[in-house]
């Protein structure tokens, strides 16, 4: 058996355990792993030299798969330029297995080049850190090499998923012969049967009960993978319970659910622009006494510090497993099922052992959302009034034209007419705010005369993003523009945006990863320039991305900071904080063979849109040019007119 | 007294020891830091803002000015992209003082944007971390506040100098008020006074004994920033005791020493071509009794794998304080003083309690090497011969040209004859070994209808260096060429590359620290292709570097993997080692204003060189542009040319 033989089973233990993809960067060091993950027959291995970049393809990749990617690098610095995607995997939640080429222990530290401390690379950002063995001839260090790669593997993908490390020092020679055949024998490895806990019957009951007899219940739903199942759930739930449910766009509640299924109770996402109306009354309208929450981050700030003030009695939140954060200061229960389990359950009259007993499919399969093509209508409709809805008006806001029932015939809610009622109660101001802002934003969007500015620009764009469109947001003014904007009624994008961090390290390359798993799905990329040039190395590999499609809002700056008072009012500003930067994206464009569209007028836009968007056009980048001046101008009028249309 | 007079006193902290330079990225949680640098009339703030790139052109900065530098960066993600700057910085003993931006504790996991673990955050690679108070309003907080800044800058300078992390956590609001003055009072510092350790004068008697009694004394220097004071003290020692002094090009003793001093007393340097020639006769010859050594890493293998062969019965390393690596696997003894004192001591007659008493100027002032104009000879004229020396020749070789002899009258090297003589003859082939190793270069460097290929564009170009030039070396392979060809006779150029880590990741950006710490002088980084498109990011930036020059080896991939025997077999090479990729540095020059030079022949090379090397040209980059195989194809006539002289 050759020395490497335990090398040469890493990408075998990979590959029945499931992982396909695999992100190298080259290196001396690391050539028995590019070797034996390059022959192997059941992976997919792309080499991308910026390990900065190829850790953050790989959580697109990952991310877009829905299973572990393992990274592979030389020994070094290498490792630490994949720190932050490994972080961002961490606080994402997205399985990584990252392969670190080492020197023998024996050799650290004694100045031999590309030689750093690599026992737990990541601290506290890594689920886990193994160290390979060095030497492999005792038949247990054999079996414990194996057992490491399937351990790792494993915990990548428990839930909570994150990245692991696993440092394989080895010892040279690292080639094989020339013209020598690698050996894949079929090895044991350890696979995990994931659970899914449930509460027993007795405290499933007493949550029931809360949800049931407590007026002023709201959901709130953070960063979340599309999930036809967690949509039906959720939607069933708010729909016999009453509740309203509120998501930004990053929680993926704005896709359609099955397609049997009624359309209209799409979950509430205009939060960004009616938590900005400066009305106590609506505030106290709005504010809960059940909180219940899952998923990741909120996008929101405006929601965010409203819940923080407007504390309710009570908050849950529903996560199967993990730390739990306590984002609005007022949590009070941890529920330990998953998100789709408990709203099946508490619709439930009994307890129930399956999803399915409640009409939910088994299958977790998002064909449903991705092929989906019926135009679902608004869960409420759009009014033709524009005005805001204050305290008195709140009180007399119609009711929702699509009726707002139950709609899972038989499921347990069990309102008493009061219940309903205060339920009833506290729906409709949800609904009224989302309504006017609905209304409030495609007036102030289309009204005429606008100089050329970015926040409309995203608009326009977002109006024709073609269906089943994986949409990256990038970090950080991209993914603020377009939660206030969300999506069109219907459109079914799913939406991405490294939140776990929030950086704008690797908004790109996250987006490559993305277009090189699905290629046939659009990628939408919606970025601006100092996230765009910050990670411009994501475009230097030799594969195609036919179906990506950049959208570069270049104001030459880092425009938020335009847009928050404290800076805006230094002297610090252009140099400091805004740091201005020249840099229009033709040239890197002309090297990367991105077709180039440029936009510094409405017209520019329109005419350029269809050509960008259009399936044939290959790999695009649309750069729309404006002034940060002006943005902040125009942004400023918008943010004054949701509190005007107030007066 | 503000909330944030603690932040305000930072930068103050930083300008009474000696800080004068701050690289900073921009972002919101940071924004009091890069507020209170920005205003402090003691400090030049640059902002960088990819944080790779920032940190390592802060070790640029900080190598130039052999000070620390500070770096400010916004939480999250942020500070995880200094990391590898953090790294080389830890390896190649360079202070900084980082302070990253923090949420404050109590908000740590709570889901907020941008928040990451950030106690800690390097790990191994840092020397030390430390936890600015998140309050501040106790009198006894606001003192800690203040020591831990001077504490950091203290540990980051004490020698083995690295990088220390100063993790701030910030409260908003961030930004004060508009037209707002902020405060720089003069606070309480604490000062670090470094102390030089000195031996018992029996243990330095003993180490005098040694030296003067053994035949075969072997000084080997690792990688050494500039010291007028060391390269006196080096060459007088070696002078006295006709031991040979081997460095590479980064252990800096190439460069002429005092300009009244000896000029032809150069140390070795030829190493890497004349420890490739296979012949066991010249390497018994060669073989130390006693090895002395000081400094970092080595570049050259060849030494360091014939030393680990070849072991001394005797290692000792010079190093005041530290860890210290046991390189040849033969270390023996770690000698606790500066080298420049182990070698002044080791010729006195008595022990000394200063330098001075033996006439090393107490100034490490470079001064004398920057502005040293004298033409230095080599330390062994140049032969005009170019077999190599075999056994027979070697014991026959001809004494140098330039006498080897005493030059510091009076010095204690009281050697005995039979000393002498041992040690004259252990010299003799050494000395014979580098000046065939010279003869052999230039021979075949020179050698008519060559094709185009990056070594000789190499050779050609460090012929016409400009004086006083920073040249900086990138991994991996312009380092690697640089040390063999060595550079021109009494050519001043101070040598840096990042071979603490070995990285590709920051190299450009290095030099752009550089250049910026001394605009007075050129600065010229010569860098591969995968290194220079890398760190492109190096050039994002708004400061002007007219005196940076960038020589471009582009082979349109990662050549080094075709030199070496093992990847050049597989049929990996080309997708999975060298990695190829079309990229030429035409738009990135395009992009960042940079003179574009060209060269695909020896003819335009030699027109483009005088015109880029031209103090008056501004930043400019030159693109050699070779074909990889050729490269490889030329540098094995190289290699077999070492060896075949001989036959």
């Amino acid at each position: 058996m050759s020395s490497l033989q335990a090398v040469h089973n890493i990408p075998e233990i990979c590959a029945q355990l499931g992982i396909t993809d695999v992100v190298l960067s080259p290196g001396s060091r690391c050539a028995p792993l590019t070797i034996a993950f390059a022959r192997h027959p059941a992976i997919t291995v792309r080499t991308v030299p910026d390990e900065r970049v190829a850790a953050f393809i790989g959580l697109g990749l990952a991310q877009a798969q829905r299973r572990a990617v393992a990274l592979v690098c030389t020994s070094g610095t290498a490792g630490l330029n994949y720190a932050p995607a490994v972080a961002e995997a961490y606080f994402q939640q997205i399985p990584l297995v990252v392969f670190t080429a080492d020197r023998p222990p024996e050799w650290i530290d004694q100045l031999d080049g590309q030689t750093i401390r690599q026992a737990d690379l990541y601290g506290a950002h890594a689920k886990g850190t193994f160290t390979f063995p060095a030497d492999t001839t005792h038949p247990d260090a054999h079996w414990h090499a194996g057992r490491i790669v399937s351990e790792a593997i494993g915990l990548a993908e428990q839930f909570p998923a994150g990245p692991v490390q696993v440092n394989v020092p080895l010892r040279e020679p690292f080639y094989p012969k020339a013209g020598e055949q690698l050996q894949f024998q079929p090895v044991k490895v350890t696979r995990e049967l994931p659970g899914r806990p449930q509460l027993p019957a007795a405290a499933l009951q007493e949550l029931r009960e809360a949800v049931q007899t407590t007026g002023r219940v709201l959901v709130v739903a953070g960063q979340h993978p599309a999930s036809a199942e967690l949509l039906l759930a959720v939607r069933q739930f708010a729909a016999a319970y009453q509740v309203p449910v509120v998501g930004d766009l990053i929680a993926n509640l704005h896709l359609p659910a099955a397609p049997n299924f009624d359309q209209r109770l799409r979950p509430l996402g205009r939060q960004d622009v009616f938590m900005a109306v400066p009305e106590p009354g609506l505030k106290a309208a709005l504010k809960p006494e059940l909180l219940i929450t899952f998923g990741q981050s909120l996008i929101s700030k405006a929601l965010k510090l409203y819940l923080r003030t407007a504390k309710p009695t009570q908050h849950w939140h529903v996560q199967p497993a993990g730390a739990v954060a306590d984002t609005f200061q007022s949590l009070t229960k941890v529920v330990r099922m998953e998100p789709t389990d408990f709203f099946a359950a508490l619709l439930a009259e009994a307890p129930r052992s399956t999803t399915n007993s409640i009409g939910v499919s088994e299958s977790s399969d998002l064909s449903s959302i991705h092929s989906a093509t019926t135009t679902s209508t608004p869960y409420v409709t759009t009014p033709n009034h524009t005005a805001a809805p204050d305290a008195t008006r709140v009180a007399a806001a119609p009711a929702p034209t699509g009726p707002v029932r139950l709609v899972w015939p038989g499921s347990g809610a069990h309102l008493s007419e009061a219940a309903a009622s205060a339920k009833a109660a506290y729906l409709k101001p949800w609904l009224a705010a989302e309504n006017w802002a609905e209304g409030f934003l495609q007036k102030f969007m289309q009204q005429p005369n606008q100089p050329f500015n970015e926040f409309t620009a995203i608009y326009r764009a977002l109006q024709l993003l073609p269906d089943h469109t994986a949409l990256h947001l990038a970090n950080s003014m991209a993914v603020r523009y377009a939660n206030i904007l969300g999506l069109p009624a219907g459109r079914t994008a799913e939406v991405f945006a490294n939140r776990g961090t929030s950086g704008i390290d690797g908004c790109t390359s996250t987006a490559i990863g993305a277009a090189l798993a699905q290629p046939d799905r659009p990628v939408v990329l919606l970025t601006g320039d100092v996230a765009f040039f910050y990670d411009r190395n994501a475009f230097w590999h030799n594969y195609p991305t036919p179906n990506l499609r950049v959208i570069l809002l270049n104001n030459h700056a880092g425009g938020i900071f335009r847009l928050i008072d404290g800076p805006r009012q230094q002297p610090e500003l252009e140099e400091f904080f805004e740091t201005r930067q020249p840099l229009t994206a033709e040239n890197t464009a002309r090297d990367f063979h991105l077709h180039y569209h440029t936009a510094r007028t409405f017209t520019e836009l329109e005419s350029a849109l269809p050509v960008f968007f259009a399936p044939e056009s290959g790999a695009s980048l649309l750069e729309i040019t404006t002034d940060s001046p002006t943005n902040a101008e125009f942004f400023e009028q918008y943010r004054a007119a949701v509190k005007s249309s107030f007066a």
